[in-house]
């Protein structure tokens, strides 16, 4: 099944594993309860919300840059990123004493930028087009050689990224399903390479919402589909798949599942009310998942990746919160 | 150090773990980080807010329900609560298959009453004062013949409470100081038997709010005192101490520290806005003692105990998730 032109190998996600000891959390997995239209047996929460910087995005990032010679590291990092990545690559290089050049769109979330402020870097504001991002990016690694660290399409990000799948299997061994969101496609080829080395049984869903369902056309097309829409709440999934993600994807996952705007935001309220877990709506995707598509998890043992928790639209927790449901 | 006339024993702790084994949940204890005015060198979470119910209480109330003999089951129970208990004992009642009459004022809560709907309990509506409370629950005992379970001034109870600390110990054996939130004391109570029964060199200190100071001011004039105000926002924590707790807290805690209403605030702001756990302000006063008094905590490993997540003031968690603080 593993394939020798694929960026990244089970072997990577070992060494990120070992690299990364004490520098990332390891999250809990959490039981949750009360999900109506479920019909799993079991269903636990991978908390990546209750990672540093309230995102799996710390793994990937942390795993670059603790993985650049001493050499490379003498000229910094930068990225591109409107969103988790920017501040978990920020804190990375802040851990060891290197300096991030960190390229975000203008019109990024404020707490995404602010995020990134607090550790004492300004953002490098750019227009919000891929193109200008790139440029901007380029322009940076050429002033200074920083190391370019894509939010996705970097063997060493997708390797950190892989890790949360092992820590899966070794919380809950008797598990049959992992359900996890799918954007650029870093965690899911990550979580694919992992969960193939160890446990081929298990099946690997991707997240994604109906609109923004590229990876699941990408899937039918046999080739990278463009996003064809920007407006889902879940905003860190809007991106389409990368050069190296992809084909992992494309050959190992079981299949792309997809949540409208409504379960969304049920899945990410049910969070807040019943579980007690403050997610974005991105991190909330699988769930709603796991609830849209009740007959593909019928009485299975199933883990629901919680990619991360820095939400923007407080009035979807609050009206969840207000609403008062309870867990049983 | 143990006491004849106490009505816990450590080993009625311990037998309350045994026999709430699969039926509680092992919360996890999570690191944190970013506390201003903080001076422990690591502290870490024992998140009781991710709880069944959402609240240590699942653990005293489900130890008591289960600790029935079938024919003082065959009764069912009863409690007086305006809190979490109330929830908690509806649930365990519910795992055992047994009736629960659940006596809660009037003015409880929204939050505390739907959730004892939500389990198919109609709550018994009273007056607020502790007589109208107790005359209550005193005419359903009578009537029905079910077991009084109160809220902390019982020994099944106290020993249920006692369970987290077992747990926190074996999570984290290196603590050298656990801060807990004292109301009614159950959870003090329990946790300085099991603490002083295997780790005596650690430190535990109960929390209160300055303007429910009961429990300090008991520790002081040697006898329980009496609740002076109500209007803390950590309603759970305006009780005053039971007959049953407060000896045992009077001879084994290390000291009972106050929290100012602004700081409460500030820790479940803190919690949600770093942490993205949502807790209620009782469950948030271990933390604000911790900054509070910095000095204390120095240099130390500590456990802080978050008791619950039933958040009424929606605006809190919201207003602090606004301001948009995010994790280093």
């Amino acid at each position: 099944m593993a394939n020798e032109q694929w960026a990244v190998t089970f072997a990577d996600i070992q060494a990120a594993a070992e690299r990364l000891g004490g520098l990332i959390r390891r999250t809990p997995v959490l039981p949750t309860s009360g999900l109506p239209d479920c019909d799993a047996v079991s269903v636990l929460l991978k908390c990546e919300n209750l990672q540093w910087g309230s995102a799996f995005k710390a793994r990937g990032a942390t795993n670059a840059v603790m993985s650049l010679s001493a050499e490379q590291a003498a000229c910094g990092v930068v990225t591109h990123s409107s969103g988790n990545h920017a501040a978990a690559l920020a804190r990375a290089a802040l851990q060891r004493g290197i300096a991030a050049h960190i390229v975000m769109p203008r019109n990024s979330a404020a707490v995404k930028l602010q995020a990134v402020r607090q550790l004492g870097i300004e953002p490098i504001l750019c227009e919000s087009t891929a193109a200008a991002r790139e440029a901007a990016a380029a322009e940076v690694q050429q002033r200074t050689g920083a190391v370019l660290v894509h939010p996705f399409n970097d063997p060493r990000v997708i390797a950190g990224q892989g890790t949360a799948a092992l820590e899966i299997l070794e919380q809950y061994p008797d598990l049959q399903d992992v359900i996890v969101p799918v954007g650029g496609g870093g965690l899911l080829a990550g979580t694919l390479l992992t969960i193939r080395a160890l446990r081929p049984d298990v099946r690997v869903f991707g997240a994604e919402p109906e609109w923004a369902d590229d990876a699941r056309r990408s899937l039918q097309s046999g080739r990278i589909e463009p996003a064809l829409r920007t407006d889902s709440i879940a905003d860190g999934l809007r991106t389409p798949l990368g050069s190296l993600t992809f084909p992992i994807i494309q050959h190992l996952v079981t299949d792309i599942l997809l949540a409208g705007e409504a379960e969304i935001r049920a899945a990410t309220g049910h969070l807040a009310a019943v579980c007690r877990l403050i997610t974005e709506p991105s991190g909330a995707v699988p769930l709603a998942v796991l609830q849209q598509h009740a007959e593909v998890f019928r009485g299975r043992r199933v883990v629901v990746l919680i990619s991360g928790g820095n939400v923007d639209d407080i009035a979807l927790i609050a009206g969840a919160l207000t609403a008062g449901s309870q867990s049983p």
